[in-house]
């Protein structure tokens, strides 16, 4: 069985990789996804590569040792799902799936106590169909039809990326630091003065628009979700406003 | 409103890129999703740039002419709702999204046709608060925490992508009305305008805490997505606050 820490997740697999700054790509674009296990078949110029550190943004220090096979079938003896990633389609009766249901199901497997490798083809010309052979799924990555290529890093991040995302939603929070968000009662006390003020100020000119414009009004301000510093600053900004035409400043 | 061919995309804003090979990383990616609306604010080694041109792999041949800005303001002029991409999350009120919710609503937004901008920025050091403080919403892609920095082509990468599988679920309704969202120059007119007002009220105590005072104004302003007959009003509030004082209402 693999040898890496943790088996939870898939393996990636790159098939004759050329240039080292991919690989090294491929490994940061990894371990931003939580991923650790990299396996190299036949890499063109050996391994360790020195251009492959230097472009991994220390992935490759963080990660185990990459393994290097001589050919696919020794690289993925220890796995039992292998999905293959391939541009377009091929001539081969063989399940394509794409990158997001490729994560769902990864994800569903690993958990499951599965061994899966994913194969990377190599630069330009990716896996052969020999090599696609290899592999219980075809994974197409959906693009623009018309720029489709993709490089080995990209491809690999959007596969990581999906794998990492998979089974969660759409997440969406609303920081406020070190303040609340306002009370209502305080929300309706801005509100209150600022109609008072501007009722001062000439604002309403038909009394017949006055409930419109309020309410106008009030609707913008709630969109914002205000907290209570920035209530704070709002009435100071009021108080300010008058005392701009008053002649009034306080220049301490 | 926007020169280039077509506007039921997004704009991509490059601020203060560094390298080249990024910016033609960034061209590709996008490319590769469909998107060929790209700007930059003040690049390090201006533009046109060879380097930019050998990484976009041909993208930047196929898209139409990039555009340059001196400054955030004037990229994001003529567009009605900001995406600030950001690791992390910062100490500012402002909703944060993943890239997967925020490419669902971008595509509702441009298909609504509404402008929309996504802002990146610098390598290593990413947008200040100042610059983020420009957007509507904060976009945070979920990544590895002990681990979690892209470089420029892989942020765009994964924005594109989102975008360009965004389906038609989880839609998200912003009806304004009569009124459109406001421009972002009418919106920085605004905010421009308060500014001096409450200067000359004598708002800012201390010069140190100008930037900071309005940068929290801003981004509450700004989370309400004003519509143009909102900044109206607001504007009407303003100067009705100052007549408050003054005591030259006119009472027709």
């Amino acid at each position: 069985m693999c040898q890496e820490t943790s088996s939870l997740q898939p393996v990636y697999v790159l098939v004759a990789p050329q240039m080292g700054e991919n690989i090294g790509a491929v490994a940061r674009a990894m371990l931003n996804c939580g991923l650790t296990r990299l396996r190299l078949v036949d890499p063109r110029d050996g391994w360790p590569n020195a251009r492959a550190h230097a472009m991994s943004a220390g992935a490759l220090d963080t990660m185990p040792p990459v393994a290097v096979f001589p050919d696919i079938s020794s690289a993925i003896a220890d796995c039992q799902i292998v999905y293959a990633t391939a541009a377009g389609t091929r001539d081969m009766v063989k399940p394509v799936i794409d990158a997001r249901q490729a994560g769902v199901q990864i994800k569903d497997q690993v958990k499951n106590g599965l061994q899966v490798a994913v194969l990377f083809g190599r630069e330009r010309s990716g896996l052969t169909n020999e090599e696609l052979a290899f592999a219980h799924e075809h994974v197409s990555i959906p693009l623009n039809p018309d720029f489709d290529s993709l490089n080995l890093g990209q491809a690999a991040l959007l596969m990581a990326y999906e794998f990492y995302l998979a089974g969660e939603n759409g997440r969406r929070c609303f920081p406020t630091g070190t303040s609340e968000t306002a009370s209502m009662s305080d929300f309706n006390g801005l509100c209150d003065r600022l109609e008072r003020e501007i009722e001062n100020g000439g604002f309403f000119r038909s009394p017949d628009m006055r409930d419109t414009m309020m309410r106008n009004i009030r609707n913008f301000l709630i969109r914002g979700m205000p907290t209570e510093q920035e209530l704070r600053t709002f009435h100071g900004v009021i108080t300010a406003l008058k005392r701009s035409a008053s002649g009034e400043v306080d220049r301490e």
